[in-house]
């Protein structure tokens, strides 16, 4: 099945739109091993998301053990919530391709997180599996966002910042329509210049709760045309929602929430 | 000791601007064996170089065995010459922070190449760490470059390439000495308007080789002022110089040779 028909079946089935990012921080975590952590996390919180997404570098800094507490994880979770592996990668062509190897093949995700500086070609490796989704990086959620994404770009007299650039570069790499953007929760109104640019594209919305995005903004500025078209994102707030003994279920409490208010807004907004 | 200084150590030595890139390829191997061929390649051309980059895409790819291959690898690189982890990582600053912990900690490389899209906030946790170093992307050397890296900002009145203003930017970011640039060598003319830009600053080339850059070019465009500020990366070259038995060998005399092309173009430009 293609992605984002995945998507849309769990989104439609848990009537959500939030996607939990699991990432495990030994510093904030309440029990020590992190695939036993996940599971407990998954447990309590698969009834109420339309996606995953573990962000590998919480994988990659644990060594070895982070590796298995991946393969772990994705073990763990429902075969139909699709799984967004947030890699943020892009290298030339013959070296992508060695990432979508290892991020569709080997690790089995169902959507990446890609970076386009590096361009079409960089991008492309990742678009090519038609069963499998890009999400590119457009405007992030942090504050340095703010140092390239928003330059102002010139072409044929006309000035745009840089992440309308790569909205309406995403829109020509499309051909399969597979592709989304990465569009952070804490620039409403740039969410909004993109929603302008790409009406019809799925957005990956980070910056939710601990970043400082207001929920409420986003939908508003964010949804698309059928009242649908994001995956709000949400890690910390989530996953630390208790530190006691009892945190899975404050995690499935805190991502109930989130979905319902997800969903009070997404009915105001369509 | 600190990254840089390292690296001149090795180059001195050796006297040798030559990186070899280790990006073991299945599909052009003539072992099986990752590490094993790995071993062979550095045994054969550690005399000959100033650093190793291994880019993890290539590593990734192969899961498991190839997390336990990339270590097998850096264990067998002889201490003093430095080592390049290739893998271009870009992410908020908490999440740089646990990549960070990876590639430095976890893997013990002496450097890292970075993706600037993020801005200054997702490069700082690679810069912090003042024994270690960052290469950020800058101009790369594949075709897709042009789509974003070259595109016109406005700024005051001046227009320039966005790669120009990324080495602005990391003349800015650079504020412990510790920050080099990644630019292509398949561009030529855009390497000397970095170099303008960044006089000191030391610049990661790939593209020579397979990818067609021309080493010629190459050295009297990037040179710095003291003849130096050069780390040329190749790959495919020096890797797969022979697919027989004797690959190592060949690999040997392949790096050989670019080490002394490469300081026969250095002394004609110094």
């Amino acid at each position: 099945m293609r992605f984002f028909e995945k998507l849309e079946r769990a989104a439609r089935k848990n009537g959500s739109l939030l996607c939990v990012g699991l990432d495990p921080d030994p510093a904030l975590m309440p029990v020590d091993d992190v695939a036993a952590f996940n599971r407990a996390i998954i447990g309590a919180t698969s009834q109420y998301v339309c996606a995953y997404k573990p962000n590998l570098a919480f994988y990659e800094a644990l060594g070895e053990k982070g590796y298995a507490a991946l393969r772990e994880t994705l073990a763990a979770i429902p075969p139909d919530i699709p799984v967004i592996g947030d890699g943020k990668r892009g290298d030339i062509g013959n070296t992508a391709k060695a990432y979508a190897r290892a991020l569709f093949d080997e690790l089995g995700f169902d959507a990446v997180t890609v970076n386009p500086y590096l361009g079409g070609d960089a991008v492309e490796p990742f678009l090519e599996r038609e069963d499998r989704a890009a999400f590119i990086l457009c405007r992030t959620s942090n504050p340095g966002a703010r140092d390239l994404q928003d330059l102002a770009v010139s072409d044929g007299g006309v000035s745009r910042p840089l992440f309308e650039v790569v909205a309406e570069a995403a829109n020509r790499w499309d051909t399969r329509g597979n592709t989304g953007l990465v569009v952070g929760a804490t620039y409403p109104d740039e969410l909004r210049r993109v929603r302008q640019i790409c009406p019809e594209m799925t957005f990956l919305v980070p910056g939710v709760g601990a970043q400082g995005g207001d929920l409420a903004a986003v939908m508003a500025n964010g949804l698309d045309g059928k009242g649908g078209g994001l995956v709000i994102n949400v890690s910390r707030q989530v996953l630390y929602a208790s530190k006691d003994a009892g945190f899975a279920q404050a995690a499935g409490e805190a991502a109930r929430r989130l979905r319902d208010e997800i969903e009070d807004e997404r009915q105001q907004g369509a």
